[in-house]
Formats: C-alpha cells, structure tokens, sequence
C-alpha cells in the first residue's frame, strides 16, 4: 500500500511521554498501539460527533496490525497519517502511517478495524449516521 | 513508619511487564503506582465483594505517594505489603511496601487514598460494609 | 492458523492491572502486545540466556498483528500460548494465542517478528547460539 | 502552597490517550505521574542540555505525590505548571499543578523529588552546571 503522506487527507500529531522509551531507548513498539488508538477515536469524538461516555453504539477494536521500519524516541511528536480503505455496514478498516517531523517516508504504518457494537446487547450495529459521513471524508 | 514485611499481613505479588523498564533498565517511576492500584482494587475485589461494572458506589483516589529506594526491573516479580493506616466513614489511607523477593528491607514505600462516592450523584458516600468488613482486617 | 491449546508446548500466565480496563470494562487493545513482547523476552531471558541490560546484540519487533474475538477484564489472568513459526538466521516469527483460565478457544491470536540487530553497528546480526537452541524448541 | 496559574512560570500542555482513561471514564490515577516525568524531563532536555541516551549524570526520582482533587478525561488535554521548590547540590524538588484549559483553581497538585547519579558509579553527582542554570530560572 501506498504510503508517502500525499496518500493521506488527515493528520494528527501524537505526542511522546519519558516512560514510553523502552530500555533501548527508543520508543516500545506496543505505544505505537495507543497512538493508532488515539488518533482514530480522537477523530470520532471530533468529526463523528462521538460521545465515549454514553453512546449506546461503541466501536471495538477486533484486529490491528503495525509493521515498524525505524524508531521513534521521546522527545519526538509523531505524525499520524490517518485513512478509510474499507467502509463496511458495521466495520471499518483504517490505515495508518506514522512520520517524523521531517519525514518523506514513514517510520512505521499499520491497520486497525473497528467494528461497531450496540453495548447492551453485545451484537454488531450499523456504522451510526454521523460517524459514517466522517469516515466516508477519510476514504481513499 | 515501620516497614518489614512484619508490618504487613497481607501480600499480593504484582509482575514487571517488559515495557515498564525506562531507558535507564530500571522500572519507571510510574508504573509503582499501577502497583499500589492494582494490588488496593484486587483487594476490594477478592475480599470486599466489590463489582467494578456494576457498583453504584465506586472508590476513587484523591491522594497516593511514593518513596523510592532502590529499583526493580523486569522480569523482577515485586512482594507488595499492604495495610490500612486510616479507616473513615467515606475514605480509606493504604500504606504499601514492595519488596523483592528475598528482601526484608522494601524498596519503596508509600500511601495511597481512596474516598468512595455514588457514581450517580457524585458525592461521597459510605463505605459499604463488605468493603468495611474487608478493609478492617487490614488495620495495623 | 490452529490455535487451541494443543498447538503450543510453552505457556506463561499474563496478570491484567487495573489501569488495563478501558472506559467500556475490557482490557484495551494496547495492553495485548505488552504480553506478547513480555511473554517473548521473559522466555529469551530464562531459557535463551539472554541479559537486555548488557548483550551486543538485541532484538528488535519489526512487526506485529492482533486478532480480538473476545475480551479479558482486571482482575483474571491471562494464559498465553507461544510458538515459533519460522526461524531465520536473523529474525524469527512468533505465533501467540490467549486463552482465558478455563477456556478452550483463544480470545486473541497474533504474531510478533523480532529482528536480532548488533546494537553498536545497528545492522543485523545472527541469532545467537543459545537464544537459536531456546527458539528452536518452541518451532512447531 | 500556592497553586493558581499565577504561582507558575512554565506551562507544557501534556495531551491525553484514549487507553489512559479508565473503567469509570477518567483518567487513571497512575497517568498524572507520567504527565509528570515527561513534563519535568521535557524540560531538562529543552533548556539544560540533558541527552537521556549519553550522559554520565542522570536523574532518578526519589519521591513522588500527587492530591487529586477534579478528573480530567480524554481527549482533554492539561495545562502542566511546573516550579522548582528546593534546589540542593545533587538534588531537585519541583512542584506541579494541573489545569484543564480555562481552568483557574488546578484539578491536581503534586511533587517530584529527582536525585542526580553518576550513572557507572551508582552514586549521588552535583547537578549539572547547564542543568542546574536552567531549574534556577524555575525556582520560586
């Protein structure tokens, strides 16, 4: 997949913390997980009008993936490329690059799919109106 | 305040995972607080018939502390002492101990304070009385 | 990919923290692949004698994948199956399956690719003798 | 002491992650301390010249305390005020407010205790002369 930041139409920068180095002192692979996390539920919650708190359809996370090319060390921000490649009824599988603040190339890119759940009865839902309009803007 | 492992007749052995090692191969300071959380909620869980999910009356910290003397590091497994110093109508003071596993000197010492409150109306309540039951035990 | 119980030789029991539940009462995506990458060393570390606070060469993840079927909340352990799928001269892949305490069926699955690098030189470098006979023994 | 914005010189604005929040939709206790540590070495790094990766001399936190009095939620971001309370020879007391973005009163204080160690002898140095120019300027 292609993955140059022209392949993306939004960004989001994503900060480090001094416990996310790991003893080699770089950045451990798993914080790159939440950076993925963040940055696709900070866009639902500003785009998707999302609210986490009492939404009776949440979005859980049921597969992810991350191939790591070169590090990242705190103090570094890092530059998320976000897009939609697939926009199901009740699923959506987003793609994800991560940049340096100079960087053509990326430094690691990955998956994630999220599949929408009406929580009281535990069973898959459609995607609700709102966050489906700000998903199909993500799709490339 | 008195710290050996006499001090202490409750033990919970918490265990490093290999991110909590900082850049200087030692745990974060940080994650010793996961420790005093962790080891105070499975305490409430196991004794105290507490349900996370479903209680109407939830505790929530309003102070904790932490000495640190000497480290841990992973895969180091860490013996945490705990004891209830204070026990008030709505608000209970853990003091905590981690050990290694052939220590009789802790490594690092501190307090942790939980204030229950209804969740519905958030305002401090009452600490229920399995909880109460439970916590008494642990007064030194 | 098989994946009960039957299709791993080594297994290492995970505890969840408090901080692991998420705002929904499951444990985060995230906190998955800190047991794959603690599972993974802890087992380099007792059977590869490996010591990540001085070796010349260390391993480095180059990529890993999570599928979720079903959740895990704080407080139950965690029951992780590992395998080695393919074992290179410098790199290998690591196959992992989590079970809950009785189930049959995992909740998760995934892999984790490490790359052994000489740390000095930052180029790839062989799998040392003795970490090669420890991956060696997990290869089904 | 003293803790409305006015009683700070320097503000970082730390931002939040989704897995920080916990099960009753707060952000976790344990998080405040690495909004802590990064805030603080963010800090030593910009203004005092610190290279985690290869200085000699290194600080390690001795003591850590945080009263938490209102929560803070993801994607909220907090406003960090950092002063430094006591500056000794090998040794820095500094102290931390947290405020939401319009917030006047914080919703936690805390402090932080680092002690500086020669890192090959394992024993206590003389804060750097760079280091020490730059927490003079915090000093209140």
């Amino acid at each position: 997949m292609a993955n140059t930041r022209d392949d993306f139409n939004h960004f989001h920068i994503m900060h480090t913390r001094w416990m996310d180095n790991d003893i080699y002192g770089h950045v451990n692979n798993v914080v790159y997980y939440s950076w993925f996390d963040t940055v696709i539920n900070s866009y639902l919650i500003e785009y998707g009008d999302v609210d986490i708190h009492t939404d009776p359809v949440v979005a859980y996370c049921v597969e992810s993936q991350c191939t790591y090319k070169k590090g990242f060390a705190f103090p570094e921000d890092v530059h998320v490329g976000l897009r939609v490649a697939k926009l199901g009824n009740s699923s959506v599988r987003y793609e994800l690059a991560l940049f340096g603040k100079n960087d053509k190339e990326p430094r690691a890119t990955g998956y994630f799919v999220h599949v929408f759940v009406d929580k009281a009865s535990n069973t898959s839902a459609s995607i609700p109106a709102d966050v489906r309009t700000a998903l199909a803007r993500l799709y490339r």
